[in-house]
Formats: C-alpha cells, structure tokens, sequence
C-alpha cells in the first residue's frame, strides 16, 4: 500500500510473544490497519479467523490452507483437552507440528464450550440455539438431555462431563493456561463464563465478577510462569448490560494482557452486537488487538470492522460449505444452496468472478452431483470457496480502509 | 531408462482413439512395459488405475490426483448413468469437463453392476461378498432384500432397478455403447453379464454366448457411430471354467477392439485369478492392451503383472483409505490400522520412507487423532498415502521389469 499509509505509529506490547503494530486508522470510523506479529508469523488486520476446532480447519489439509490467505486459525482447547489431549499435543511439539501447518494458532479457553454444555440451563435459560450468529441452527443442548447440566461453576473453575464419555474434569483459570501452554499456541485465551442475552442483571453481574477474579487469576499464573512465546488475552463479559459491559471494558483493558477478547452470546439481532461494541469502544486501550469471539456472517463484517475489532473467527463458512451453501453476493443471506434444483444444470462455477480453486475448476452442477451423491469432496470444495470468499473480502476491506472507501465498499455488499 | 529398452517395437491400432506401444517385454515372465496414448494423454503401463465411481476419486480433487503418478481413472457407467446422467455429463462437455480433471477416463459398462445388483441371486447363489478382492468385505445385496432380484437378464440386456430410487432401467449392449459416447470417456467397455465362481457350468456357458452375442452387437454398433475419439475393449468373461475361458479369450481377442477387460468375479483365493489369466493369456492378441476388472491388491499386482495385464483397478486403496487402513509393507496384509491404540502417540508418519503428501506431513499421532475426532480430513490424507503407495510401487515395478529384476522385487515385497 505505498503512500497510502497515512499514520504509521507502533506500539509494543510488554512481552515479546506479541507485537501489535497499527499502521492506519480510518478518519470515518473505528476500522483500523494492523499487523499482528507472533512467533509462527503475522496476521494482517482487521481478518477473519477460520476455526479449526479439533486441530483441523474442516476437509483442509495444511497445503490447501496455505493455497487461501489464512495466516491464524483458531483451534479449542475444550476439544483438544478431552481429545488427544494437551500432554499429546506437547509430546508432538505443540499444535503446529502436531497438525502439521506452521501458522498463527490461537486457542479459545472453553468458557463457550461450559456455556454450551449446560451452565446456561442450570441457571434457567434455555432455547439459545439460533441467537448466537457463530452457531446458527445448532442446538447448543445437544449433549444434555433437558434439565441435566453438565456444568457446574464454582468460585474455582467450571466442573464439567465430557461430552465424548461423561468423564469428569475441571477447568480452572490456572489450569486452562497450564493446558493451553501445552497446546503450543501463539495466542491463548482466559477461562471466563459466557453469559446469555436471557441472563438477568443480578446473575450476569455475579457471572461478571468471576470472570474478573477469574481473569486476574489467570494472568497472575500466565506471570507466574513466565512463559515468553505465548500472548494472553482476557475477554470481556457483561451481557446486554451497558454499565457491566463498561466495567468489564475497563477492567480487562486496565490489565496486563496483550489483547482483548470479546466475548458473550451477543444478543439476538445484528444491532445487539453493534450496540455492544459501541458501548465498549471507548474503554478500551487501542493500542491493543481486540478478538470478536464467534461473530463472522458476511453482513456482520463492515460494522464490527467500523467498530474497531482486529480479528473474528466463525464456524459459518466451513460448517455452510460442508453442507452446500456457498458464500455468494446477490443470494439470500449470502448463501447459494448448490444443492438446489437450479444448480443442478447450471455450467457456471458458483462465482464467475471467484479465483478459488474450486471456482477456477467446477460448475455448479458438478457440485450438486457431489451433494447428491453424497461424496466427500462435495463439502470440501464448497469449504475451499467460503473460506477465499471471506479471506477476499477481508482483503477488500483492508484496502477499502486505506483507500478511504469502506463504505462504498459496504454499500456494494450490504443490499438491502 | 536410457539404453535399458533392448527391444522397441510399435504397434498401431486400426481406429486412431487409443495407439499401445509396448515398450519391452519381459525374458523371465509376460510382463510387459507399455505405453498407452489417449486422446487426453499417455499412459504408462502396467500401472494402476483408481476408480472414481461417481466422476471423482473419493475424497479426491484434481490438483490432488495430479499430485501422484495418476494419469488415468475409472469411472462407472451404471451410477453415472442413474445420476447426474449421461446427457447432463454430455451437455458439461463430457466426463473430464465436468469432473475438472484434464486426464484419461475408462468406463465400466455397468456389468458388475448388474451382478452385485441380484442377478447372481436370481440364479442361486448369494453369499458373494468378500470372494471378489475388489470388493472385499462388501456384501453385494446390500441393496437388495434376500431372494428379491432388482435384475433380469433378457438378450435384449439387462432390465433393472436403481438402487436409489427404484425405477426401471434397460442396460443393452448398444445402449451403454451410447451412454459412454455421452460420457466422453477415452476407454468404453462392453456390456457383459459377470458370472461367479458359484454358477455352474451350464449357466457359465450360456452366459458367456450371451456376453459373446453382446459384445458383437456392441462392437457393430460402435462402428456403425463412427465413434473416433474413444477406443472400446471386449471383455473376456467364462468363470473358472478353462475351456470357456479359453473360448472366451480367442473369441474376443479376435474381434477388432482395441483392447481387452478380463472380468468375472475371478475365483475365491489369489491363485485362482492367476489360473484364469495362464489359461487366457496365450489366446489373447500380444499387441492389445489388456486391463484387468476389479484387482488391486498388493500381493496381487506382482503375479498379474507376471501374467501380462498391463492395466487394472480396484476400489481398496481408497476405500481402506477412509477407514484408516494405511498401506504399508510389513503389516499384516499390507494395511497398519492408523486408528489402533498403538499409533495413538506415534509421531512417526505412516511409512518413514513415503514421500506423499501425508507422510511428510503428518504423524500417525496426528491421523489416529483425525478418525477418532470423525474429521472428514482422516479418510482423505490416508487416501493420498494410499494412492501414493500404489503408484509408487507401479513406478518401482516399471523399473524392475527393464532392469530385470521384477523378481527381486516381488521378493522384498511379497514376504510370507
């Protein structure tokens, strides 16, 4: 981007895992150009975060990763806790070596997976399937059966059963960092409670708290330990309340952590998101990189990026392509079910302007062939498509930033 | 192989689809090495062929199959035909078009098909599954409930069911003829009725007349098109019968195609496959490329390949693939069960000394993980070892044959 890099200011963070350089900020809104420097490489922001739960982004091996422009993937350290397990992991050489891709890794810290395991009905609330953008149409009581959780949150961590054999185990602050330390990865995330939309004041100001207490206690063992090629980030809570999300903001921000995460299932509706950040904007130091957690959907991605967010991961474009809806502009959604009638003898690829490979070489018909015969590659080539979509787009819009047309570019997308 | 073809002579097929140079010709054996030249490329024989059942190698995308030594496939004329159908695949621009794979394409007529359809049940005999080593462990009535035939065998061909939907279909020796100009594939077969071990001699005889009649019909048929730019092969059939087979191989060798398929369910144990093709192989024209139906295993390659077949394929290698069956020299039956406890914190790749893609890459700690997480990548990556495994080996059997030292080979392989 010659002569386009307007502000160029750098800042570095206390310790050397991470290095978070801003390299321009949008006059018109919060959106800002960043590099995110990590021991496995840099990370161009503000980027989407493809997942790759179990230590594999869905039907991708590392050589069809590295054909996209992902540079970081996020993996979970719920899953890989239960399954290989960390001392595995570590006995292999860490995430990296152990899936055999040399990118940026960063690890979710579970506090999702015991929201989703049951802590939000023992508490009352249930039916959050659907209101959290980065599982739409998953029932998040899969595992439990009605009324059963298998959570159960104490001042010392989240005491939870395994969903694969209904073993026990516990999460703590200190040993959700000791597991992630063992997974290897770049950047790794605090133990927190994920509340809900549905929470009341009093029982997500509580959830708040702990989430703080747990915070310190995690980083207070994360300086402990003085580990050197890992970043912490904390994640701020807080719900639907502006003054929890306020103090939340504050009191993560204050603290000696890397980066910020932002978590929380983040309300039901598009707006609820935006209004969160727009609360929590103002109280957060910019000098660090902010990870939006599970927020991803194509008409998601201008306004958390005007809001300042860095990074944000989805399962949406893996979990769509493995079931034939491609990443489309002009469809509903976004989304062109290959599956349809209508593909069925359609000789174009799904986006005539698309440079995937799976564009470069299919038709649509082909892909509804694989749909219906029910082959393995049928998924993997409409995963190929999402994730260069997404990655493409990001790509746009870090040179929308810089070139001062973001919104223009935004209009082009988001078609009312 | 500079200096190592001490004997070079060219033979040319009378229709310009397909030109079978052999090469050399092995002193101590039939082996033979060859070179098959296609409308889309050349073929380097003997080698093996992958089977893409349904327009695509399992698991497979092109720019993966062009990462090995795959330069032809087989592709099957019955499912293609139910679905998407021969006019869709026709109106995509033919087979290689639709599946994005520039390479060459044999197609089954469907006469196996038939076969695993009931028409073996219709006769009585069942219990086929796991006699034919192409489809081990398959059972070939899945699709059909005990004693309910979705086949009838009339001369005018084959009246069956789809098993996908139950509606009624005609295969006849001119039909499948125009199916496959429709497919688009470089190598077309005959319709043939494939008998077992298990039918008698009396019905083995008036099948192999019935498949004799057909492939007349299907050859005039083919002349009749002026079809120039696909080669079409007879298939010898006749049990395990010596005199049928022998009947079979001067009747179908004499007629002008351009190559033979030796098919039938070939025999319950290895050396009754090797006793068809010594009865066979002295009636059969020297000049013709031969292809040998549904083989494929390791142990089987060395003593086909003794015996003259200069092509042949077998859905194993991709088939153990996907359950985590990795091809390897020293195991029992040359399979290592990646998913067995013992490779579980293994960090060595599958075969220390395969150069594939997954070998160099991943470790069987790494794969073991894969299929106990149920990822959709596990199948995928040991189906590259697999087919690298394989190709491999052709490679090193092509050389040995020049060098004369197939038997050395076979040797180190073949260690009972």
């Amino acid at each position: 981007m010659p002569n386009l890099i307007i502000e160029q200011e750098r800042y570095f963070i206390k310790m050397s895992a991470l290095k978070f350089d801003i390299q321009y900020e949008d006059p018109n809104s919060q959106a800002r150009i960043g590099r995110l420097e990590t021991p496995h490489g840099v990370v161009e922001t503000p980027t989407f975060i493809p997942v790759g739960t179990q230590a594999t982004v869905k039907t991708m091996k590392p050589s069809d990763i590295n054909a996209l422009d992902v540079s970081m993937i996020i993996c979970n350290t719920y899953h890989l806790h239960l399954r290989p397990g960390a001392d595995l992991v570590a006995e292999m050489g860490g995430l990296q070596k152990f899936m055999g891709w040399n990118g940026v890794i960063m690890t979710d810290s579970g506090g999702f997976q015991v929201f989703s395991l049951g802590a939000s009905m023992e508490h009352g609330v249930g039916k959050v399937a659907s209101i959290f953008p980065g599982d739409e149409g998953k029932k998040l009581d899969r595992h439990t059966p009605k009324g059963q959780s298998r959570v159960k949150l104490t001042e010392e961590g989240a005491h939870f059963r395994s969903h694969i054999d209904g073993s026990k185990h516990l999460f703590t602050p200190e040993n959700t960092i000791d597991i992630q330390h063992k997974l290897g990865s770049d950047i790794i995330l605090v133990l927190d409670e994920c509340t809900s939309p549905f929470h009341d004041y009093d029982y997500t100001s509580n959830s708040l708290e702990l989430t703080h207490r747990w915070a310190k206690r995690a980083l207070d063992h994360f300086q402990s330990l003085n580990i050197k090629n890992q970043a912490l980030y904390g994640i701020i809570q807080g719900g639907a309340h502006e003054d929890l999300r306020e103090k939340s903001a504050t009191f993560i921000g204050d603290m000696d952590f890397h980066g910020i995460g932002i978590g929380g299932t983040l309300g039901e509706s598009k707006s609820d998101i935006y209004r969160v950040l727009d609360w929590i904007t103002p109280f957060l130091p910019r000098e660090k990189p902010r990870h939006l957690l599970g927020i991803g959907e194509i008409d998601n991605i201008f306004d958390i990026v005007e809001r300042g967010v860095d990074t944000f991961d989805c399962v949406t474009p893996t979990r769509y392509g493995r079931y034939g809806n491609a990443l489309l502009k002009g469809e509903n959604k976004y989304r062109l079910d290959i599956t349809s009638a209508k593909c069925k003898k359609d000789p174009n690829p799904i986006n005539l302007e698309c440079e995937c490979a799976t564009c470069q070489t299919h038709s649509r018909a082909y892909l509804n062939h694989l749909f219906h015969a029910k082959e393995p590659l049928a998924g993997h080539l409409v995963t190929i498509h999402n994730l260069h979509t997404l990655m493409n787009l990001m790509k746009d819009v870090r040179q929308a930033i810089v070139e001062g047309t973001l919104s223009e570019l935004k209009s082009q997308w988001l078609v009312d």
